[in-house]
This record gives structure tokens, C-alpha cells and sequence, in this order.
């Protein structure tokens, strides 16, 4: 580090504190999810706000921003495509976007927020939009706000918003993506539906217990390459993976034994994530003697919601679901969940876990239709932002959409525009990264099923690591040092676009629904 | 809360801040020995040194200082028996303590003691005394100007160490009540071996799995009145109690199939410890809507190490260990156990439990016993700082000692005065309190069977409220309000004597080794 200008090093150091404080916040989050007693809820709000509050000081200090412009006037750390070139620039797009939001709205959105989603919660059991309207207005007006600070009043608003998910990304850019991709998505849904025959789906309702579950789907993890001595995998209501720290990623799942797929792809989900945490570099001290320590920098930090759930989505429904996985997975299924997957063959269970048919929840919406409920809330929210779309007339807008999108008629909010926690959290902007992640997830598929030609075999065979060295090569060492937009084109030699998710829409559900693959979709 | 000064709140709002950094530090050394991976170790270290560091700042800041000092000139808020004065006073000691200690002894003792603990590992490993020696030695040196520090030069240098684990305690008034209390269990221990009949101890050494090991100890501890609403119980190597935060009590245990009674004493043990957290005045937000909220000052805080000790071998041994807890107890046992119970009576388990015979391990020591290798201790480590007793011959000075007080011979060092890690962690002064906790628990076990005489029956019916009630509110519920001999002269009307213990001790173990109680002991 001695060949560092004095204020690299000096920003290096500050903006690791920062980061630590961030990763004691993630532990405080995780606890509080998995193992917290729930006498122990009033004391640890105090201590995450006492935390938050440590780090966005640590983040805005006076002494942040005087190193990084210290660092923007030295060429010899600014020229060329350098790790602390980029380490600089996104610690400046940090800074700049904590210091554009002045505190009083920061404290409305955090306080807002908190109480929109007690009302949310309350208006989703009842089904009453009424009771949750006045909130999402009182959201959507600071979000504005928010937005206006962060864009300096230039571009589409949205942006601003997404920017925060999804560095770069334009709503327009998205639309143009989005639009056709919808048209082509419906065509595959209804012929399906009007042509196709499903598969047999018994398996799939036989009851298995969690601990079997559990056993299997952390063998599969493992087998995969989930690191278990850097990470772990525990059991919450609603499953997540969190980067807690270098060298410590955790995974959590839920167990039904009426559902065992839900346990496994929810593993396989996380685990994905998990894998592109563990593929952070983070140097030798947490167990990466293959990469240089930028723990606790920008390029150690995963750079997009967008990417990152290319890689869950990637290793749910490329691998996970694919005939190739279950010729492997299968002798050890039945080993492990023993009589259920007696009568299976890798064809068949390849084939029941890819059924495709529209529904009304979002959450368990299957690979067919999930874009399509992403879209209609993309259009939604960037309507309600702009103020073209009414809060009133929300119910009456998202019921058109899942008419004619999904060809179903929604009976009531609950399962209609107040299904989904998102907005109010305040969180407007974030739901294109769904859509996003799983167009880059599909690019990302083909790009290495097309320079590993053997991929099919390799993953039938059980063996994982030239699809997961080939995702570490091209995404996860990177960290923030690309753009998605520039990690994709780095990746697969060119921009993201809607091709290759459809290609491989087509060439796995048409045959499981017995449907002779049209031409030119 | 608006009765009181501005200077008392905003100090509250201080200590409040430093005591939830303090919580965090908590949570990060709890999860460390539960369930962080091993990769995030490196992580961890950082994160633990940035939270102490954050803590000693807030503990030590000047603002501390003067609203310290500002309150303390406020004789409205002085003046009485109130928990106000306590928590200003206990304020003062603390930022006393900790102000006055140089930050680099502070460094050099910890770097000193991390190495220390590295090289007495290596060194009891290979029963190597010399290898620790040079430590223990610097070990000592630290210490002595630590405690030269803390004492202003004022009295004996003991004094000023032990006073940061048992405030008030002097080494003086210890070993006052340490040596006749060691002729006297000496001359119990040495009849029960020379006129004694052991009892039968075959059920202790049954294989009984862990996992109805746990079920039995999570309802004993349940049933004793420990809330899991509160609290948990987890599982790690050494056994600990850890109050992470207001409402947030967590204990730990291990379970070795061949050794049952480990993991439900230990449970038992580490439950006392807990009881005593969950007692602190925590106020209604944190689930004790009976008392006021002194949450993060010093009045919910646990006192001393001696009287968190007594909670621990209270219900550990004067309840566990009772004929009248196996009365309740057995019937449980035997269903959560199954056969391995099947012959016993409470007689007969409650004899087997309460066996006392010298052995050369502090840690597998019986109650019987157990002083005599504390107070072996206290006498050297109280020599070695006042340079009476040289570092090198301690090993001489500890043989000696253990074949004076318990009859037996020391084979080498490693079972010897290598045994302990407390020295090499720099913990000087800390032995006593276990043995200090041992008095009063006997004493407050004395107090309270004599105030509830029914107590035997009311244990062996299960109803363990009563007990508990006692101890809430002439221990747990005042915190810091009293020193421990105040609190011991509270709630027993006298100071802490050897009496009860020695009383105690011939009344279980002279029936259990079928002798006839001599009077006069």
C-alpha cells in the first residue's frame, strides 16, 4: 500500500470504518431475523439507529469529502481503468448522494416510511386501499423530493430513484427493453395455455420433512460452491442472503414440508447471491488468496441489484431447473428426501419444476410470468412518480394491466396493488432490477453455455466450478468497478436486451409443454 | 423525566449512548461463539476494535466529564438514597477508571495480554512453565502499574484491581474471612474422606443423548422462571451468560452424551447468571412494566462479579443440587430422559449429585472443594503482584499449597498452575469473587429459607416464584443503587460472613456421606 499517495490511503482507511459500521449493522439485521428473542426488539431499534447514524456520519464527514477531492486532483490515481480510479469515483457517487439529501427529509422518509408500513400491513389484511392511500401519497411526495435533490432537478425523476438500485440505469432505456419483451412474453404465456399440455406435477405436492430438506438443499449449496467456513445458512420467515462482513455471507431459508421445491430453489436463490458475495475480492485476510483486498472498498461491494439477482436467478432457474442439474441431483435427492422422488427421472422433474401459468402474487409467480407482474408495477410506480397516474385510480390501473397482461381478473387489493411491501417502504424504483437481473441472468447464461460448450455435461456430472470460476472471472471480482451496463458488454460483448431470455424461455418451456418451437419469436 | 435537570438528562442520554455500543460489542463476542463462520473472524476483529474504540470515546468524552461533574453540584439531585445519586455516582467511578489509565497502558496491556494468551496455551500444551514465564511476569508488571494508576498510589495495589470486578472489596478483609474458612472446609473435607461412606454416583455416568439433554434443561430453566421471551439458549464450547441488551439475556451450554449433570448444571448455572440480567430494572419498553427504567445506567447494571456469582451457584447448587429440587424434578426427568432415571428416587440423585473429594482441576472441582483451589489462588496471585512470591516459584508455591489444603500431589504444571487462563488474559483480582460469590449465596440462601420457611416444599411442588421474587427484590432489581456489602447487609442483616456457607456445606454433605454432624463447625 506504500506506492499509495498519503490521501488514497487516508480515504482507503475512512471509508473502511464506514463500511464496518455498515457490516455491524447487517449483524444487527440478521440477529434480529434469526435468533433475536423478541424482548430484545426496543433495544435493538436503539442500537440500529445508533448505528445508522454513526455511519452516515462516517460517510459524510468533512474529512471524506476533502480526501476524495484530494484524490480527484491527483492524476497518477485518476488515469487509466484502475481499481482506485473506480474505488474513487464511486466513493464520490456515495458521498455526493448522502450529502445531496438534506437530514430534515431523510428523517421524514425514515419516519413516513416506518408508519406506512404498519398502515400498509393493516390495509393488505382488510383489503382496504382507502386505509393505505393517504400514505402511499405521503410516500410518493417524498420521494419526489428525494428524487429532485439527487438528480439537481435534471433528467426524469425515476432515474434518480433507480440510480440507487441500478447505477445508470434510465427509465426510458428500461421501457425500450421492457415494451417488447412484454408483447413476446404474453405470446409465449397464452400459446402455452391455449396449446400446450403441462406436465405431471405430483412431486412436487409430496410432503417432505424440513430436516430432509434441509439436508439436501445445504448439499446442494455446498456442491455448488458455497463457501460454509465464509458463510452460513439458518432459518427466517422470509428468506435472504446477507453479506454481513469479508468472509462471512448468510444465507436463511424457510421450511414447508409440503413444499420442498420451495426450500430448495429459495436455497438455490440465495445462494446464488451468497456465491457473488463470496466472490467479492476480499483478499487473502478473508479467505481470497487468489484476489487483492478491496474489502470494505467499492470494488469489494456488489455493484447492482440487478446484477446481483442475475446470479440468484441464474443459479435458481438455469441451473436448478434444468434436466442437466436434476441428472446429477437426482441419486442424491433420493438418497436424502428417500421415497418421494422414488418414481422421478431427470426428465421428469426437469419438467414439473418449469410449469408456467399466470397467477395474481407476484412472490409466487413462476419464471413464465414473473416479468410480467415486474413490468406492471414498473409502469405503475414510474406513472405515479410523474404524477400521470393518480393514487385513486391505482386499483382500477393495475387490474387493466393483469387483465390484459395475464388475461386474469384481480377479486380484490389484498391480492391486487396491495400485495407487495415495496412502496411502503418507500423503496419506488427498485422492482425494474427484478426484470433486469433476470435479462442479465439469461445473457450472462448464454454467454457461458456458449464458451463452455461441455456446460450441460460439466453440471451433470455435478461438477460446478467452470460455470461459478467463469461468473467469478467476469462479474463477481469485479465489484463496483464497471457499470452493470458495462459488466454485461464485458461479459457477453454486448448491451442487455430481451433475446436471450426469450431464447431461453422458449427452448425450456415449449418442450416440457409439448409444443413443436415456432420460428422467429 | 422532565422533573429532573437538564445536566442529569442529557448525562442519561451520554450513558445510554456508550452502554448500547457496549450492547453491540455484546452481540458481536455472543455471535462469535455461536454461529459466525470461521471466515469472518478477521472481520469480526476489526469490527470489535472499532466498536470499543467508539465506546471508550463516548465513556471517556469530555461532555461526559462535565455533565458528570455539573450533576454532582446539583444537591437536588445529590442528596438522598435515590437512584439519581447512585447513577451519578456510579458514573463517576466508571469515567474515574477509565480516564485515569494512560492509553498506552491501556494498548500495551492488551497487546501484552493477546500475546500472554497465545503463549500460555502453547505453554500448558506442553506443561511448560518456563515458556509463560516471561509473560506472566510482564503480565504482572502491566498490572502493578495499572493498579498503581487506579489507586493513586493510595493503599495495597490488590486493592485497587480487585475493586474493578467486586467494587469496595480489599484483600485485607478477604483474606479476613478466607482463613478460617479454609481450616474449616479442610477439616469437613478431610472427614468426609477418612469417615465417610460416598454415595452411589452410577446415574451420572449415563450416556444420555443431547438433544434430550436440552429438553430437560430448557425446562428446568423455564420452570425456574428464566423467559425465553427474553432470552435463549444456545450452544458453544465454554459455557457463558451473556445480557447482550435490555430484554435481549442470552445463555450458553455444551452437551457431552456421557455426562448429563454437565449440561444441566451448567444450565442452571449459567440461568442464575441470566435471572439476575433479566431482573434489572429494564422498564416497561423492555418487558418489566413493574419497575422504572434504568436501562443503560448504572442502576441496571449488575453490581459486582461476586454477587452475579451468588445468583449462578444459587440456583446451581442450594436449589439444584437439593433433595426437595429432585422431589420436583425426577418425575420430569424421567419422562424428558427416559430409562437412565427409571431406579432413582430424589434421595438417591440428590446424594449422587453432591459428592465432594479433592481433585487437582479448578473447573471439575465439587461445591465441597472448590473454595480451597480459589483461595490457593488468591494468596499467590496477591503475593506474586505485591513481588512476595517470585514468578518463578510459583509452580513450588502452588504444589505446596494444593498438597497442604487438598491432600495431593501435583504430577506437572499443566494440571497445575497452568490450568487457569485468567493470568494470561491479565485477569488479576478476579479469582476471589468466585468464592465471594459462594458466601453469599449461602448467606442469601440462609436469609431466604429463614424468611420463607416453607421453601423446601414450595421447591419440591415447583414453585420456584417465590424464590425468585425474594431475589428480585433484595438483589436484582437495584442494579448499582448498592455496594455488594450493602446489598449482602440488606437483604441478610449482616455482613458477608463464613457462617452460612460452613453451615450450609455440613448440613447437605455429612448426610450425604451417612455422618453424624459434629457441632461447633
Amino acid at each position: 500500500m506504500s506506492k499509495h499517495p498519503k490521501c488514497y490511503t487516508n480515504l482507503v482507511e475512512r471509508a473502511r470504518e464506514a463500511s464496518r459500521l455498515h457490516s455491524i449493522a447487517a449483524l444487527l439485521g440478521w440477529d434480529q431475523e434469526t435468533y433475536m428473542p423478541p424482548g430484545g426488539a426496543p433495544a435493538r431499534a436503539e442500537q440500529a439507529a445508533l448505528v445508522a447514524r454513526l455511519h452516515h456520519e462516517a460517510s459524510t464527514s468533512a474529512e471524506m469529502g476533502e480526501l476524495i477531492a484530494e484524490c480527484e486532483a491527483d492524476s497518477s490515481l485518476m488515469s487509466g481503468d484502475t481499481q482506485e480510479a473506480a474505488n474513487i469515483r464511486e466513493l464520490r457517487r456515495d458521498y455526493d448522494k448522502l450529502t445531496k439529501l438534506p437530514a430534515s427529509l431523510v428523517s421524514a422518509l425514515a419516519e413516513t416510511t416506518s408508519q406506512s408500513q404498519h398502515a400498509w400491513k393493516t390495509a393488505r389484511e382488510n383489503s382496504d386501499f382507502k386505509a393505505f392511500k393517504p400514505w402511499l401519497e405521503k410516500v410518493l411526495d417524498l420521494s419526489r423530493q428525494k428524487a429532485q435533490c439527487l438528480s439537481d432537478g435534471k433528467g426524469e425523476l425515476y432515474d434518480a430513484l433507480i440510480d440507487t438500485y441500478e447505477p445508470g440505469a434510465k427509465a426510458s432505456e428500461i421501457e425500450a427493453v421492457f415494451t417488447p419483451l412484454r408483447e413476446k412474453l404474453s405470446t409465449i404465456i397464452l400459446n402455452i395455455r391455449d396449446n400446450g399440455t403441462p406436465p405431471n406435477t405430483d412431486v412436487l405436492d409430496r410432503s417432505v420433512p424440513a430436516s430432509q430438506q434441509e439436508a439436501f438443499g445445504t448439499f446442494v449449496a455446498k456442491s455448488c460452491g458455497f463457501d460454509f467456513t465464509r458463510g452460513r445458512l439458518d432459518v427466517t420467515t422470509h428468506p435472504f442472503c446477507e453479506g454481513i462482513a469479508p468472509g462471512d455471507t448468510r444465507l436463511t431459508t424457510r421450511y414447508r414440508e409440503s413444499s420442498w421445491t420451495d426450500s430448495l430453489y429459495g436455497i438455490m436463490h440465495e445462494m446464488g447471491h451468497g456465491l457473488y458475495e463470496q466472490g467479492l475480492p476480499e483478499g487473502e485476510a478473508h479467505g481470497r488468496g487468489d484476489v487483492p483486498d478491496q474489502s470494505g472498498l467499492p470494488c469489494g461491494q456488489a455493484v447492482s441489484l440487478g446484477i446481483h439477482e442475475s446470479q440468484s436467478r441464474l443459479w435458481e432457474n438455469a441451473v436448478g431447473r434444468s434436466e442437466a442439474f436434476w441428472k446429477w441431483a437426482l441419486p442424491h435427492a433420493k438418497e436424502m428426501m428417500g421415497d418421494v422422488m422414488a418414481d422421478q427421472t431427470p426428465e421428469s422433474i426437469g419438467a414439473a419444476v418449469n410449469t408456467a401459468k399466470p397467477s395474481l402474487i407476484r412472490v409466487e409467480a413462476d419464471e413464465g410470468t414473473y416479468n410480467l407482474h415486474i413490468m406492471i408495477r414498473f409502469e405503475l410506480e414510474r406513472a405515479l412518480l410523474s404524477g400521470d397516474l393518480s393514487v385513486a385510480d391505482l386499483p382500477a390501473a393495475w387490474n387493466e394491466r393483469y387483465r390484459t397482461f395475464l388475461g386474469l381478473d384481480v377479486p380484490n387489493d389484498r391480492v391486487g396493488c396491495l400485495q407487495d411491501v415495496h412502496w411502503a417502504f418507500g423503496l419506488i424504483g427498485y422492482f425494474p432490477t427484478y426484470t433486469l437481473g433476470n435479462l442479465y441472468g439469461a445473457q450472462f447464461w448464454a454467454a457461458v453455455r456458449n464458451e463452455i460448450p461441455s456446460l450441460d455435461t460439466l453440471i451433470a456430472a455435478g461438477e460446478f466450478s467452470p460455470l461459478l470460476t467463469w461468473l467469478r472471472d467476469k462479474i463477481h471480482t469485479h465489484g463496483r468497478r464497471y457499470t452493470p451496463n458495462q459488466l454485461c458488454e464485458r461479459a457477453t460483448g454486448k448491451p442487455v436486451s430481451d433475446q436471450p431470455l426469450l431464447d431461453y424461455l422458449t427452448a425450456k418451456l415449449y418442450p416440457v409443454y409439448g409444443i413443436t418451437q415456432p420460428s422467429g419469436v
